[in-house]
């Protein structure tokens, strides 16, 4: 991907303190890796502009832009090599919230291969919570599945869905495949639409282990109650997303404005 | 909010190792936390019931549960006082991702004081990535705005701002209105849509320090640029929710199907 929107020289100072001015620009810089201004996932190892350069370009000090770097290495978002420069490693992959798409499918652009390690996967019983999500009697049987799902050989998300009986057959090969598109085969049906919730928390230390993460870094936490086209609520899901690797995008309206 | 969902006596056995048990009993609490099972933010002091009772009640053991309120008072959901009981401390906002509301109007039904502090109000010029948003030349003058908000007495997020020139008077009274209905009004145009990104990001010591936070605690961060209702992208603003204070909820369509 060629640069974008890359900061040109610019007679902007900043108004601020060091510490505003440090701040302003990690949002300005961390806007443009997220955008792949700097070469996205694909680029070989996508590298940002000197510190001098960065500091004539923005407008604000060398110390400024030294502070706004340091925060973003705490993110994970860029790795500094003393004699080599600043490298972009955090690009995230963005999941489109308003779509109800399985991971494969929305990533079926990327050529990035995705992986499933099915950590659980059996015949198990509603709780009470989860009989009402789906609509069924308490202790109904449901099927309960666990995945760690990487992309590009590292790990992306933990999920763990509840789903009702007969949606996926309990011996389908969840290693490859999307629950979504087999729920959809193997019922001949269409899903319709879910409910989804987005939080941000600390990873405990056992899903930290599986992320390979440290206990306590953010995961974005997604909650979704997937129904079918008729309306019958079918798939309960709880996805923590390295919050590293990935970003969620849509859009909103104001009242009844269309989206474009 | 009387109790709903509220799980009842059940046969369930869990069948995974107390590690997994606790995992799942924690996703199952905190799901119920989050809708508000055991009161929600009215109630004076919502209380979980007791570690006996919830054992009993998801067929799983005493110890399983203890770990599961480990990890919910680890993420800043619960409290547990000696001799008292366990109450709910966590109770999120929800916020509607999906529609183009400013924090006042959202929390209209409510009845909770929404207070911001404006750290920064200023003119200021459009740097080339802002420019680019909001398709103006660059160097093109701007109004930059930066506001501490809290809700209940308590910081919710810290939003940074950057407007064209003219949506909003510069001595505007900002402490108490939304920049949206500012907007609306001083143009008397409607707003028509965002494009929204999400992530999950840690907070750095000096935002840590405003949201009255730990440095490294987990925020939601929100991209938004949001346009007039003609298509004209108007408004960029970076907003840092605390983690344990804000859900966001949308839905999800598949393909072409409606969203009830």
């Amino acid at each position: 991907m060629p640069p974008k929107d890359f900061p040109r020289p610019s007679v902007r100072e900043y108004a601020g303190t060091r510490a505003d001015a440090a701040r302003w620009v990690r949002d300005v810089l961390r806007s443009q890796i997220l955008e792949g201004a700097f070469g996205g996932l694909a680029a070989a190892r996508p590298a940002l502009p000197s510190e001098s350069e960065l500091a004539a370009e923005l407008g604000v000090s060398r110390n400024a832009i030294r502070e706004a770097l340091e925060l973003l290495r705490g993110e994970g978002l860029i790795t500094r090599i003393q004699g080599s420069g600043t490298f972009v490693t955090g690009a995230k992959l963005r999941q489109h919230l308003d779509r109800l798409e399985g991971l494969a499918e929305s990533l079926a652009g990327h050529q990035l291969p995705v992986d499933n390690e099915v950590l659980s996967v059996r015949e198990s019983t509603a709780t009470p919570f989860v009989a009402a999500k789906l609509e069924l009697p308490e202790n109904a049987p449901i099927v309960f599945i666990e995945r760690l799902r990487s992309v590009g050989g590292l790990p992306l998300s933990l999920d763990t869905t509840s789903l009702r009986m007969g949606a996926i057959p309990v011996d389908a090969e969840l290693g490859k495949q999307d629950v979504f598109a087999l729920i959809e085969r193997e019922l001949g049906v269409r899903l319709g639409w879910a409910e989804i919730t987005v939080e941000s928390v600390a990873a405990d230390s056992r899903t930290a282990e599986l992320l390979k993460i440290r206990t306590g870094a953010p995961l974005l936490l997604l909650h979704r109650l997937t129904h079918l086209e008729d309306g019958t609520p079918f798939d309960l899901e709880t996805v923590r997303y390295r919050g590293d690797r990935c970003s969620l995008v849509t859009t909103a309206a104001r009242g009844d404005a269309p989206t474009p």
